[in-house]
């Protein structure tokens, strides 16, 4: 199988340096192909703008989304992003790797998503009626392709468990793996997460090298996170609200995934 | 009083163009003072390095956190952030505005803030013990000061409800408002949020401009987003979790405010 990895820390010698070296290593030594796009090491520009477009227009009003779609079907997209486009056609599975700062992915990495998710390849996809609302959520050009967070936070566990201050994992992770990963069409994994950075030693990386080595070998046989698909009849649509038959009474992001 | 502006979209020409300058004239107009930092005419540096200190020292590991912590207290920040520290200082109240890209703020932002928020400014502040785990969540430098986001998206206002599918707009902006601005100590105010931005026309435009014009006529007295602070006894510290005998039995991100 073909995996992506798009990686975003700035220094190599990191934990995350040393996690993504034993991913590639692993991965490899199973088998499977391997690209890293290493975000800092290719000076990725972050920042969406008209720049994008090799036939910029002077003069003209910039609007993103129409900007993208142009040069998305004219094949005037920037080679660097037309270049990460083809790594996510060839790979069977990506896996985004961070560090969450500020309770998100770096900057680096949100332009690498703004950028190479162009109108017409990661939404704008599929008939949109008063039936079908795109194909997205469930749906799109990515489907049929996984995808796994994995993340390291100074924070403790606790500190992102149910009840804790800075939200469950789950629910600040929500907008990344509903909204960029599940939108497209990816199937998205449980995340693997490293808590307390600060303590991590050589007992606790060994003990995170082999689970993610689990997590890695068990990359084609995890169940993903049940994300209701958009157009399967669970939301009214064009509203697109959670039919009052399904969690009847309940609200919140938990919801959006069917043993909810 | 004092109010900045943060500003992130590519084009003047926009709808989020237009509602950054109507704030500007609104505010000016009541007699305020008001600064912009429009991050894409700056050509903002969205991605935080080890160029961000001065004296960076080759052949060094880079430790993103150890690196902003001896920048910022022995005055070897990049001139840039400095420079926006000192005009948040300045802010009585500081308003970020955006278009919500992939559910959350463009990279081009999120990079102002991994960059500006440095360690002993926005973290790694206060005391660190067992009754008190930093002035965050409610303390530290940014206290006083008040903070509202104001943002456009293209979906409808029921995609953003309730049991909508990209889930309820105060879950998806929790990260920011609470994880962001309430961390270093902003009163957060509800955020304005305009929707199905493709539809806005002139008559559309006026109401919202009537809409944001009053919002800014009640900057000083808009009751905040009621989040708990994390030292005043809410939270068991080290843990952070919420105490049992608050939001009993609940979970979630909405027991983060005190009239869960």
């Amino acid at each position: 199988m073909n995996v992506l990895i798009v990686f975003a820390h700035p220094e190599p010698k990191s934990l995350n340096g040393s996690l993504k070296d034993f991913m590639v290593q692993r991965l490899e030594k199973s088998g499977h192909n391997v690209q890293v796009s290493d975000l800092y090491a290719m000076q990725w520009k972050a920042t969406l703008d008209a720049d994008d477009n090799t036939e910029k227009q002077e003069g003209i009003r910039f609007d993103p989304a129409e900007d993208s779609k142009q040069a998305f079907y004219n094949g005037t997209q920037s080679a660097d992003i037309a270049h990460e486009q083809e790594k996510l056609r060839w790979a069977d599975a990506v896996i985004l790797q961070f560090p969450l700062w500020w309770f998100s992915m770096p900057a680096i990495l949100k332009g690498w998503i703004e950028r190479v998710y162009a109108y017409g390849f990661a939404y704008g996809v599929g008939e949109h009626s008063d039936k079908h609302w795109g194909d997205r959520y469930g749906e799109g050009n990515l489907a049929g392709k996984r995808a796994m967070l994995v993340v390291t936070t100074g924070g403790w566990e606790s500190h992102y468990s149910e009840r804790g201050i800075n939200g469950p994992i789950n629910d600040i992770l929500f907008p990344i793996q509903h909204g960029i990963l599940f939108y497209p069409g990816f199937d998205v994994l449980p995340p693997y997460v490293i808590y307390r950075t600060s303590r991590v030693d050589e007992t606790v990386f060994a003990k995170a090298r082999d689970e993610l080595g689990a997590r890695l070998n068990s990359l084609w046989s995890t169940k993903p996170i049940p994300f209701r698909h958009q157009n399967k009849g669970d939301y009214e649509i064009p509203a697109l609200t959670l039919r009052a038959d399904f969690a009847p009474g309940k609200s919140g992001l938990a919801i959006h995934e069917y043993d909810a």
